[in-house]
């Protein structure tokens, strides 16, 4: 079996000596239990951990199948769905195909991204980029009722039945929602739209692996076959009870020794522009698993080098609170030597020839020693090959090592009770039915 | 005079109380001092002060002949740039045009950018992008050795000069650089590129309405005496030496008293995508103004209603370090009414016929509720359209409370010296020539 991750804890950093990692070994041991057996708080929402083995095959078979389906019938496929239900699938398309995959030569549809914010502008864009193309869209929302999607899904059906006729919309419309619960399941049953289930037991952050994010993943042309296989490799690799010898569990506790020492913001670093929606998925995995009940390390994202010449200066010498953890991906998929130039006019011909990839690497190590003599922590999680089966590792690295964290901070990590109190005042501003008490009161705040 | 911001500290939210102010009230008066009669460190950086009335008129009618040349000439146009030389110019494309700019109809030219990284398959997809059709280029680069930026535009300049000889490549670059020092100067006077100014006393983050941004801006179709006008309304609203009467030195003061009560993280909300990166802009500027000598308030950015479903747990709940700085926009610049439904499958029948942008900012005002209630400070800068105008205000009323805040924390908001400490380790490990006894320090480190 592969292994296509390596991490390291900064071990020659000086900021973590090697016994504290055994100070936490009881706890850690805890948490392994609870993780799995299933004994701790949150614990219905524990299916991505066995998910790379476990899932509907039958399901699985239809998703490719419609995947093809969708190549063939449309130049634009649009997928509507926010949060889990969006960032998982942009992150591995953008990933491993481009973060401007949408304006390079291809044979996949161009993909847009709906439904995940409420802006009027984003979404009459979303029709210009159409302009009369054929389309299909994939709608992504286990209750069918939140309001981002929802506003969206109204709009575009209204468009497809127009362009298409009812017949030929419900043969270009997927929705992946609640296997049997829910108006968005018996809707499209009745309309005959091609459904996919979100699983009960795994929550919106941890469903990329689901048809959630694997329908869209499969349409950009993303082979989903290698990207399970590196999932359930980092399932058999993760699940080892020692931290020792179980990478997610050190990168856990490696966070929580640093958050104990007053590190409050942890800085994921990719190398590639590539990666930055991967940081996106990164951000709400983390930040909404650990940031409840007042606590949590502040989740950001740079991509270097650009960012060396913007947050570079506040990283290397502002406010102490925060450490890096660099993922970055250990073998060039590009050939592009630096070109020479008999003129010199950069200063640049020790270069000349040098494989960017190189000077790449090369910028990471001095970075990552410039940081620590800065006085930042650098984690590092060295990806093998920029492949399906390493990012599927990779993923279910985080989720795992999440689940680990969060337990040992003492949060339920598959919980996000804060979520709702914007969309209860929201439902209230908006006046809807039943919630006209809050409204007096919300309105009695905003006019004071 | 339109005033097309307003700003306010959060006056009822119970984080600050208004005496606060009054005690901050002689320093900022110092600061004040040091800001317009240039007695603070840095002063030889204070040219973005007075840039909007006192700017080159002859090099601005050239580079509006320029946009005008190079829209004609040519389907693409590549900006060559990185850090503040960069993000100027892509922050005001995408906040006035649209993040999807490249992908939409339109009759300017597409825009892509390079040399802010070291990604060789970024820099392999730039030419994939050209494929067959004509391109100009704009290389941006005070002392035309910036490494990322240089490596780009040597395969750029051989690409151009293949295509289209030397001298019809001459006609097509476009380079942004020193008055007269440099080689890249020398070499573009040389080769007949006509070149523009990089002006001494403007750093990078504060150059986008030099001719760093501006020329992008203009071939972007954007209009940039628009731009310039509401700058100039920004520069004469924020000279009002009494923080009473200005919003600007408001804003500064109200980080520096919530940094005192122990909030590390200010994080930029936009709701509307074409505002993300503005955000980013505006990370650099705060980031890199403020970040040294281990302070500094750590800058980060969320585009809501997305990051209400990935960040909005951590906001609502977690560690209650951090505060936000709203951006919205007051007037809508689309109509798109809610669909109505008469199935009602979502339950949002009480939207039906409600402007977007409605429900849009009454999201905002209901999560502003909500954010507040779970301990979250919440400034809030109200623009009053998207357009050219109130951008340039916007533009530079940031710039004026970084300057403000930066001096009131008692650092030099106008330099970046942590931004050589990668650099140095970088040019040593790829050998450089003078750079020997360093790489061996370094080597020695990374081999242990």
């Amino acid at each position: 079996m592969r292994n296509a991750i390596r991490f390291s804890w900064g071990e020659n950093q000086g900021f973590i000596r090697p016994q504290e990692f055994e100070g936490l070994r009881p706890s850690m041991q805890a948490v392994h239990t609870m993780i799995r057996e299933g004994t701790g708080a949150g614990a219905d929402f524990l299916g991505w951990r066995d998910l790379p083995a476990a899932y509907d095959q039958e399901e699985y078979r239809r998703i490719k199948e419609a995947a093809k389906r969708i190549q063939k019938d449309c130049r634009v496929f649009v997928v509507v769905g926010i949060g889990g239900s969006y960032l998982g699938a942009r992150a591995v398309i953008e990933y491993l195909r481009s973060p401007l995959y949408n304006m390079l030569p291809k044979d996949t549809p161009e993909i847009y991204y709906a439904g995940n914010c409420l802006s009027a502008s984003a979404l009459e864009e979303v029709f210009r980029l159409i302009g009369d193309r054929d389309v299909c869209i994939n709608v992504i929302s286990k209750s069918g009722t939140t309001t981002e999607p929802a506003v969206a899904f109204r709009v575009l059906r209204a468009y497809m039945e127009k362009r298409y006729g009812e017949e030929g919309a419900a043969g270009r419309i997927y929705v992946t929602t609640d296997k049997c619960r829910g108006t968005l399941k018996q809707f499209s049953d009745k309309k005959g739209y091609e459904t996919f289930v979100v699983p009960d037991d795994v929550g919106g952050r941890f469903s990329v692996l689901t048809a959630v994010g694997l329908l869209p993943i499969a349409v950009a042309g993303i082979d989903i076959d290698a990207l399970m296989s590196g999932a359930e490799a980092g399932m058999k690799l993760y699940a080892a009870p020692d931290y020792t010898a179980n990478d997610a569990y050190r990168y856990a506790m490696t966070r929580r020794i640093l958050n104990a020492k007053g590190k409050q913001i942890e800085v994921l670093v990719s190398y590639e522009p590539y990666g930055q929606m991967l940081n996106e998925w990164w951000k709400q995995l983390f930040g909404e698993s650990e940031g409840k009940d007042h606590k949590g390390i502040f989740p950001a994202s740079v991509v270097f080098s650009t960012d060396l010449h913007s947050m570079g200066q506040f990283i290397q010498d502002g406010s102490r609170n925060l450490f890096e953890t660099v993922v970055s991906v250990e073998q060039a998929d590009v050939s592009f030597p630096v070109a020479d130039d008999p003129q010199n006019i950069d200063g640049l011909n020790f270069l000349s020839g040098v494989e960017m990839d190189r000077v790449k690497a090369t910028a990471a190590k001095g970075t990552l020693l410039a940081h620590v003599d800065g006085g930042v922590p650098n984690l590092s999680v060295c990806v093998d090959r920029r492949d399906e089966y390493a990012l599927g590792q990779l993923l279910y690295f985080f989720e795992m090592a999440v689940a680990a964290s969060g337990y040992l901070s003492g949060v339920n990590p598959f919980d996000q009770p804060g979520v709702e109190a914007y969309k209860k005042n929201m439902f209230a501003l908006l006046g809807k039915p039943g919630y006209e008490d809050l409204r007096a009161a919300l309105q009695t705040r905003l006019d004071s």
